[in-house]
């Protein structure tokens, strides 16, 4: 297998019909994208690497692929945005042979027809271990991103779904992007909002530190995933829910399952509470993760 | 060091006043950009790995941070656009501590600020080896951007440069992004181009193949760097300056330091040929390179 080859296998598990402002995707020295005057456009990045993100023995090529691809689209659907292109830059290591790439593509690929995505380039390389970084651009009409630095006191704060699954599958469950909620969340005019890749207790921290405010839950309306746990609810992470907050008094219809768990309140800038007491952010880092062990990685979790 | 430390620190590490287009950089889910209507967007990603790209014994932080970034910028520049925006995913090695992603912040940003790029997102995570994912965001006025697939029979190729400097260092000479080349290329309606990363022989066949023609060169005429041989320049890669083709005639102006190499000829799409015999396109391919390994890679060129 060498770089042209390669190159030539991914421009066809990527080919896709879907053209809409695509002027050159795979096979130049960048893509070329025509933007829309009314949009504006949303852009994220997320790494992918074997015995951080994802384990051989324990994950398929084509999951893999598909939790690669979730990463970035989940990023989008946060916003309250459309997915639209996404480029992988991948990494080969000595043990990944063409059927183990042909599967990672298929995953990749599947959630990109399902939202329409197409994948329109990246880089090839090698390395010791299996690497991806997936880009995804996606779009929304001007001045609609929904940030996560505008939470203010007295939303109420909403999640999209159970949380603690992925952990009490011991993150084998298989995430999904919520980008079915974008047109919801922007009809509903959420005041913030971003996805739970880490963990509740650390993604409400870092969204509560971006606006300045401070978040109190309630236990008892954590919506827990069937075997889950509450601290698996708090703190597993890779559910890909989405946690937003809402206006005072915004009532939501019926068919949207969204659960309030707690209010937005004036106070210190990143406190989250838990039935009046502190809670610790304790989500995934996989950089502090590294730094316990003895210059090895040795993640306490597999994601 | 953890993930909101360091996240905190490249936050400041990669301040920039340039805003132009920019309604939201780090710290969110996604970065927020807001294109011009009379624009296409160009975007390209490159990998960065240590010892495929870098060795930490022979490459100092700085230059591996320029190194990085100036692999996205050259795909800017040999499609005649303008850098606009960079997203910089890093994983950490065990080896990586705070002194050495400082200086490769640094590095990357000293060649931001120089081309008016902004850093406005990334990803951060750890493996075994420190890896670097740039993404280069681009603009060129609608439908200008120079691609590799649409060279013609007649047309003359130049390069922007002297070849082989990089090879002759041994690969520790530093390569410079040729986007000072950018208003030009588009002013002599350049009819393709692409940036020189792999070696002229390999990236020549690319831009002959994609565009269905042949090359020929002349080697009296390629322009070797001082202290390069014929060999180095025509295969030795790294030298990120640019190739391109000219309609039949077209007069460059004095100041221009542009050098004709050859011809683009009707003949067999990807074939180059060196004084009428044909050329084999030999760069640097770090897949190949990993496969003749015994599950090790030992690339011949540190890039």
């Amino acid at each position: 297998m060498g770089e042209l080859t390669l190159i030539r296998d991914i421009t066809r598990w990527t080919a896709s019909s879907v053209v809409r402002g695509l002027l050159a995707g795979i096979g130049d020295d960048c893509a070329i994208v025509r933007p829309k005057g009314t949009e504006d456009l949303l852009i994220t990045t997320d790494l992918f690497i074997e015995d951080v993100h994802f384990r051989r023995d324990s994950c398929t090529a084509v999951e893999a692929g598909q939790r690669a691809m979730t990463r970035g689209l989940s990023d989008i659907a946060a916003m309250g945005g459309e997915a639209r292109f996404a480029l992988a830059s991948i990494a080969v290591a000595p043990w990944t042979k063409r059927p183990f790439l042909r599967g990672f593509y298929r995953g990749m690929m599947a959630l990109a027809k399902q939202f329409d995505v197409r994948v329109i380039g990246g880089d090839v390389s090698a390395s010791d271990r299996f690497t991806c970084d997936i880009v995804v651009i996606g779009a929304v009409r001007r001045g609609r991103a929904i940030r996560r630095n505008t939470a203010k006191p007295g939303d109420a704060i909403y999640v999209s779904g159970p949380l603690g699954g992925a952990a009490a599958s011991n993150w084998t469950l298989m995430p999904r992007p919520r980008l079915d909620l974008s047109q919801d969340l922007l009809r509903l005019r959420a005041t913030a909002c971003m996805d739970l890749s880490d963990g509740l207790s650390l993604d409400l921290h870092r969204l509560s530190l971006a606006s300045g405010v401070e978040a109190h839950l309630e236990s008892a309306q954590i919506p827990c995933a069937e075997g889950a746990s509450l601290e698996q609810a708090l703190h597993g992470g890779d559910d890909y829910e989405l946690v937003l907050t809402l206006p005072p008094g915004k009532a939501v219809p019926d068919g949207l399952r969204l659960t309030r768990i707690g209010e937005i309140v004036r106070g210190k800038p990143g406190r989250v509470t838990l039935d009046g007491r502190a809670l610790k952010p304790s989500g995934w880092d996989p950089i502090a993760a590294q730094n316990c062990g003895a210059g090895k990685i040795t993640p306490p979790k597999m994601r």
